[in-house]
């Protein structure tokens, strides 16, 4: 299928190029750019909100009905999951997928799970790229799970425009240190499973380490009780993150998150084409290896490899 | 301090300038490379080992035990933990460190945690950084703890000698979903807490998963049954990773591996360094922003943006 194709059908609406598209920047095909390049215009009016968190906290129950949320106004949703652990990635429980069946033959929600693991790298570029896609396609919300831990991770997180950070009630020590890692980067806190012991005793206590947290300017990130698994708390976390997207607009946050996004893309792009040329171009292959040996070697070392590299390039 | 001092404080075998140097990796302090080529010579003699496995399978516990058994061998130990969730880092629970208390106290062994928060990025760079300086600085182990999630990690692990993935019997589905994505990257499985019901049916599994994985070449990795609170089985975890180096030195891998570790650091010091000249030499910060105005209002797109950078630098 040619580029063309992919892009007039993802403008059209249709979910297969939508597909072969991620798929493009997954694989790093060298198309992938082109075809960014031709979508960006139509970019910038998906809602776009992460949703983190252990797994065990149910993220993906939680996504799940937010998609039924959003889809009863009317709205296309897409589904973008970066974890493993992900009823929506391969390594899905059959039961899960069962009770989600509703969304996968839904023809206005896409849902796409994004390979964690794989030496390619890149993985919060693909992932920015494929919320790109789905931005283009039109879609109205783009929900991304993601496990939380890890920089790539953070990445992605931190290219969203709200950022939903999903607990639950009664967790193990193990799990209080994960929380203390991810407090800052919450815009909503939910307690899912707020039906079982402990839930206010869990809201209390993200409310004290949010007091720990340094400064929160005016926006104080609000904590909303859920069941996900029976729809319980779904409208309130809705008007949570409409609020938030409310508080980004008029404070100039969303410029600035949205100038992030921009920057992030143009800089993986500098990163990326720079190595290509350099490596083939400034310095051959061949004698690139040979650079390898001599820091091998110990002739040389890696900062003196890469300050003799760069001194060959014109800036 | 200066870089002179520290570099012959860390060489003449003390503790306090290694923890400076550290801390300048992980604070990008400029003088970090003027330090890392100062002390690349001194490396390349450390047995690096990645200690990976999600929270609760005991990794510190492993890993504290496997300190003291090589310690028991006269040897110096390094450990750095790259895993908010580890008690050797600041979310540690006050027991787990009481219970390392002999660890702290040891001056022949060095505890550092890696900071795996916050939006400076570079963590698997700092954690390889911190891992050549303990290289350099004398130590024969260095012990790598990381939640082996997350593409940073997989970075971190892939620049380890021997990696060691950590299971326990008994986690649920979650866990299985994870252990399908670390399958891949281990040199050596770990069944902790042994002495649980189900130890046997975790070796199974691993042995069906491992049966999945598709090509091992002459070596398969073997599978070890430890009780790591009460340092059951750490002899013959010992036997298992001295085997796997046996293997690494015979067949090539060993070299391999370590050049793949030297690409790492030179590429890493490439795009680091481009990136200081780019933004500042060719394109002054004011016609960045500027430039990155055009794209928020789509006047351009990221990547034309860059390739119009790109463009401007002769390689």
């Amino acid at each position: 299928m040619n580029l063309d194709a992919i892009k007039n059908g993802i403008l059209a609406g249709k979910n297969r190029p939508l597909a072969q598209a991620i798929s493009l920047v997954e694989s790093h095909d060298e198309r992938a750019a082109a075809l960014l390049a031709e979508l960006y215009p139509q970019t910038g009016h998906a809602r776009i909100l992460g949703i983190t968190g252990s797994p065990g906290a149910g993220k993906s129950t939680l996504v799940a009905a937010m998609a039924r949320h959003y889809r009863a106004q009317g709205k296309r949703i897409g589904i973008i999951a970066v974890d493993p652990t992900s009823p929506f990635t391969g390594g899905a429980i059959l039961g899960d997928r069962i009770r989600m069946a509703d969304l996968y033959t839904d023809p206005h929600i896409f849902i796409r799970s994004m390979a964690t693991r794989g030496f390619l790298g890149g993985l919060a570029k693909a992932t920015n790229d494929a919320v790109d896609i789905l931005d283009a396609a039109g879609f109205d919300v783009v929900l991304v799970e993601t496990v939380g831990v890890g920089q790539d991770e953070v990445e992605v997180v931190r290219t969203v425009q709200t950022n939903l950070v999903v607990l639950v009630p009664g967790m193990g020590d193990d799990i209080q240190a994960i929380k203390a890692g991810i407090m800052e980067i919450g815009d909503v806190f939910v307690v899912n499973k707020a039906d079982r012991p402990g839930a206010d005793k869990t809201v209390t206590e993200i409310t004290m380490m949010m007091s720990l947290v340094e400064e929160h300017g005016d926006y104080v990130p609000p904590i909303v009780k859920t069941v996900a698994s029976k729809s319980q708390g779904i409208a309130e976390l809705d008007e949570a993150v409409v609020k938030h997207y409310d508080y980004l607009a008029a404070s100039g946050e969303l410029d600035r998150r949205n100038r992030d996004r921009v920057r992030i893309r143009i800089e993986t792009q500098l990163k990326e084409r720079f190595m290509e040329r350099l490596i083939g171009v400034t310095i051959g292959r061949e004698e690139y290896e040979q650079l390898l040996d001599d820091v091998l070697r110990k002739k040389t070392n890696p900062y003196e490899a890469a300050e003799g590299v760069l001194g060959r390039v014109k800036f």
